[in-house]
């Protein structure tokens, strides 16, 4: 059984905060074996990759045959039916035309001391992406990773997945083909993570590597990281749905599932103003586990983490789900705009009872990598930003580094830097000796 | 001595591979200390604060002792003289004009489908600022973290700064009460971020933390990230000057010997076309090393990991200069601007001669937290962005989601997330009941 929570419940905050507060995530203690993986892939190169490609997926490859050719990937994406490639088209150009206008702008000028000052975006030389393979194997993430990396202006995108038994989805390489990736490796866990991060003879090294994975990758990419930047570590996906009585209760329902039945440890939250509705949207999920293909996934994740939260007013539901910072919030009330307006809080937001979540993880555009586990709060999803750099830039005229030049001198000699304060004051010297 | 490298020389790529791969941090083994420091304050909040105060700094307060009252921020403020305090005022007014230009703007629009698309950008609601006590406190870096934080609208900045024997920088005070800091704490080290990340009795937790710290405060905010937002660890610092003959060497000198001074583990190189440029160079350094304050430290710096690398021409220059992704970059040749155009990976460019590095540090404009460690080949200095998060929003009307929703509907059956595509389908068949 799901939580059902009252806000009005003498208990409801200690309720609330055990909501919160909920760990979700498996975290086998896998890293130590990710260090000495990563370790193996610095000393033997390829010759460790292939070999623990052989370990893990099964899969006997030699040095040559760790990149998918030209022709393989042709191959593949001709099994890919004319009606699949179709939809991964749309979403790549939606995706495309959402990030592109994602792109931030230079900027210099000159202030009243003279002073030039500014900024210039580049992009990341060089990025890997990696995608998961066997169950969890999702083209739509190949999209959202690679598209926003090919509008910042990445030079080299090189895509890892791994292909255990040699099974390989070509709907990935599909979307990859769609994307730009530029390279495709036949490997995956720590191995792939630490063969980008540090390079092999096949393998040239990344700058910044992305994408979702298992325990082993995300050990994997916290330990490269500083070497390589990475994006976030994500944790299991959430859903909170703030919907009032005018909905369909099965509509809700779906939508909540959509969270649930991505992982066990998955959360889906409704909050609303009507326990009546809430109870209807409760009956819908459950007659919907009764023959949902994931039942399996979703229905230990509704039971073990759902919550339907009933407040006194859509008011209440604000300041909860601020205090929620949700990965995905859908927002099903009679003013869905307004509603939308007071968050602080959250991901992304979906408006309106005809914006199912749904949409924005395939083809509504804005990125589906985005932050979980309350991180809201502080950081944000993939976007183009995550492939650019910023290089600030400051050019003084002689009159301007005679204008603000004591400043920066006393702060220097404040701060007992005694060489800073000289690099300015010997060009003032020179200047005032004329 | 420096190493000195000429890019002709057979054995160069050896030499120049060493240099970039020269380890230069100082990691003591601390993470079990800071992992056993974070729980004592997790489990006993002000208390263990207390203890772990009076144990590293030698300070014994009580829980109302901890945070600076408006009186003694008042007091200390008092002590510092008028030329400082316009120095600070000077700096804070310029870093806060420069960030503003940063701040991003929000967007939504509707597409030719009819879905209306688009983000919104909101502050972090409150962040802690970390502010090193001892030697290296720099009243500059309160300005350089806490100007961007309120310029981003931050609504509550708490400050920490250890305070050993209870020893108080006023200037520190002052930058603090100029960049309108809300709360400050003398209190510092892995306890310091410990309390800023779960918060105590006496202090609210917060949503990011930003600073430079020691080994202990390093290792504290890489294992509280994920709970809050952290910014960049930084390594020590490092300059690469371009410049060509006709420099005055003893300039060129002073810039690279105010990175010598910051750590014994910083690194200042200089490329220049000219050998015999180089040497003089070498030679004013030495020259100055006989009487510099903190010769001590600028000293070993030098030699342990300084260079001077002579190459043939300025486009080799940009080559090497990229492959180092210096923090600073400093251009003192005939067209500076074109040469600064021709960079990919720096932190920051400092743009002809007239421009040293020490302008950067304190009154410039641009932020002078930087990526160090070659970490400006995926990342940027610190800006209003780290004070920022984007939510992205979607709205669909019912013909939008009957334009888009069966491509999602196609992808969600592919991926075998079959709720993700019935709660597309159950809203387009409503739609088409009429």
């Amino acid at each position: 059984m799901p939580q059902f929570l009252e806000i009005s419940d003498s208990n409801f905050e200690t309720a609330f905060q055990a909501l919160l507060g909920a760990k979700r995530e498996d975290s086998p203690d896998v890293d130590a074996v990710v260090a000495d993986i990563i370790a193996d892939v610095r000393a033997r190169g390829d010759a460790a990759v292939l070999d623990l490609t052989a370990k893990f997926d099964r899969l006997h490859l030699d040095a040559d045959g760790l990149r998918f050719t030209s022709v393989e990937i042709e191959d593949y994406c001709a099994q890919v039916s004319d009606e699949d490639r179709a939809a991964l088209e749309l979403a790549a150009t939606r995706i495309r035309d959402y990030h592109l206008r994602q792109m931030p702008e230079d900027a210099f000028w000159t202030d009243d001391a003279g002073a030039s000052l500014g900024w210039r975006w580049t992009p990341v030389s060089a990025a890997g992406l990696y995608v998961p393979g066997g169950i969890a194997t999702y083209p739509s993430s190949v999209l959202m990773n690679a598209v926003p990396a090919k509008v910042a202006g990445v030079g080299r995108l090189a895509m890892v997945v791994p292909t255990p038994d040699g099974a390989v989805n070509p709907l990935v390489l599909m979307a990859a083909r769609i994307a730009g990736v530029d390279e495709i490796y036949r490997i995956g866990g720590a191995q792939a993570v630490a063969a980008l991060a540090y390079g092999t003879e096949t393998i040239a090294p990344v700058d910044k590597i992305t994408g979702p994975g298992n325990a082993y990758v995300a050990a994997a990419k916290r330990r490269v990281f500083g070497k390589v930047g990475i994006d976030m570590i994500a944790g299991p996906s959430e859903i909170l749905v703030i919907a009032d009585k005018d909905n369909d209760p099965d509509w809700i329902a779906l939508d909540l599932l959509s969270q649930a039945e991505h992982d066990e440890n998955a959360q889906s939250i409704l909050i609303t103003d009507d326990a009546a509705f809430g109870q209807a949207v409760a009956s819908a999920i459950e007659a919907r586990l009764l023959t949902l293909e994931r039942r399996a996934v979703a229905g230990p994740s509704w039971r073990d983490y759902g919550a339907i939260i009933t407040v006194k007013d859509m008011a209440q539901a604000v300041v909860l789900s601020d205090r929620i910072a949700p990965e995905h919030l859908e927002i099903c009330v009679a003013d869905a705009d307004s509603l939308a307006d007071q968050i602080t809080h959250a991901g992304a937001i979906f408006i309106g009872a005809w914006t199912p979540e749904a949409i924005g993880d395939y083809v509504g555009g804005p990125n589906h990598v985005l932050p979980t586990a309350r991180s809201a709060r502080f950081s944000s999803g993939l976007s183009v930003m995550d492939f650019l750099k910023r290089t600030t830039l400051a050019k003084m005229t002689p009159d301007a580094l005679a204008a603000i030049g004591p400043a920066a001198e006393r702060l220097a000699i404040s701060e007992s830097l005694q060489a800073h304060g000289l690099s300015v004051r010997a060009r003032i010297d020179k200047l005032n000796r004329g």
